[in-house]
């Protein structure tokens, strides 16, 4: 954690925030925080700045707030992310947070398997846990918004060219020529399942708008492939 | 896994493999290949092709084989690693072998733990474990070198300099000025612990020929810093 995300409800004055529960233990037993000793924050969906250590007592720590930066900015992509095996997606999902993408789209495809929709790993709670821990990461505030569309062909067909009205759009497809080079956001970015997307999908998809590009030879992982590609889009 | 990797001594004539044990479990139950049913293969550090089940018994399959092409090119980039947390570590040696790096040097840093050189995660066994996975991920057969480097200032003051003969050097630091673009292959990519690398150990490298730049205001995870990192040399 590089960042203490504090919400609305911490505030106890306009400089005063009040920490109990996961995050306590954390400052205390991981971070080792003391009194007079700063620590960076975050207001959840706000501004960064620092707080300092004001008073302890055994259930909650003070500390005086100061809030004066904007968080870093976003990566102008939306991510279209065939739904990964549950436990793989709550990885994903930090790690995509963390690179500073603000929309991703939970897709169903043809090689995603039914049940992952019934995951507990897919609760709003969990979630927000993961998207947390991928902004204390990466010292940002603004969570991401998550959408999940478990009907392809009517997502595709009639949500996507809109989503493409300004933006180009890229499908990871591994069996195609074309390159993918370094494209400029705004961007829309689609990720397939495990075995890729069906040739039927890819067609929908390149109907809608996007353009398959091939990764070379390699097949990556879901999770070594959206680090891999968001990379192309990141201001470095 | 998309590529099944063969042994030498899984050879019982010049076109024949007999395999058994996990590998056997998966093409069973994984993969559910049926007689007369081919499947990618390759020769481990070897050529790449395809078996054809040809019989199958209790104990295990018999493939006939056929090995013709040369496995996808290597990534020549030496990457160098702090020490990672050792469950970390096993996941990021999957994902960089999956990218095609073939030398992999793990270092000591101050902000390393030295308990992570004792994990059972570092033995041979392991390791190997690990890097076949990422070969048979991406279709690849050449196994990574790995290089352990418990002392920081020896490896960065004598060997390191060597390295760098016909290679520029990059090193990721959160707090520096210039930035990355797409360097080209053949290059040495080094990476800090959590937390970074402390400003002596920054300069030590500098003094061997390395390249600081930042990767942006987004501290990420040695996990994804390496993808990130990585995929700016990637040939698509």
């Amino acid at each position: 954690m590089n960042l203490l995300i504090v919400h609305p409800n911490d505030f106890i004055s306009e400089n005063m925030v009040s920490i109990s529960g996961p995050r306590l233990h954390h400052i205390r037993n991981i971070l080792k925080t003391d009194i007079d000793q700063s620590l960076a924050m975050g207001i959840l969906n706000g501004s960064i700045g620092t707080g300092i250590l004001a008073s302890r007592n055994e259930s909650r720590d003070l500390f005086q707030v100061q809030f004066s930066s904007p968080p870093p900015p976003a990566l102008n992509v939306t991510l279209i992310l065939a739904l990964p095996r549950p436990k793989v997606f709550r990885r994903i999902l930090q790690s995509i947070t963390s690179l500073g993408v603000k929309h991703i789209i939970l897709l169903h495809a043809f090689r995603v398997e039914k049940s992952y929709w019934q995951s507990p790993f897919l609760s709003d709670t969990s979630i927000f846990t993961q998207c947390i821990k991928g902004l204390e990461q990466a010292k940002d505030t603004m969570v991401p918004f998550i959408q999940m569309e478990k009907k392809f062909k009517p997502f595709v067909e009639d949500q996507l060219p809109l989503l493409l009205k300004d933006k180009k759009g890229y499908i990871a497809h591994p069996y195609c020529e074309s390159s993918f080079g370094n494209p400029e956001p705004p961007a829309v970015v689609a990720i397939g399942p495990e075995g890729g997307f069906i040739p039927y999908e890819v067609q929908l998809l390149e109907k809608a708008g996007m353009q398959s590009f091939s990764m070379g030879a390699r097949i990556l992982t879901t999770e070594t492939a959206a680090s891999v590609l968001l990379s192309r889009f990141l201001p470095f």
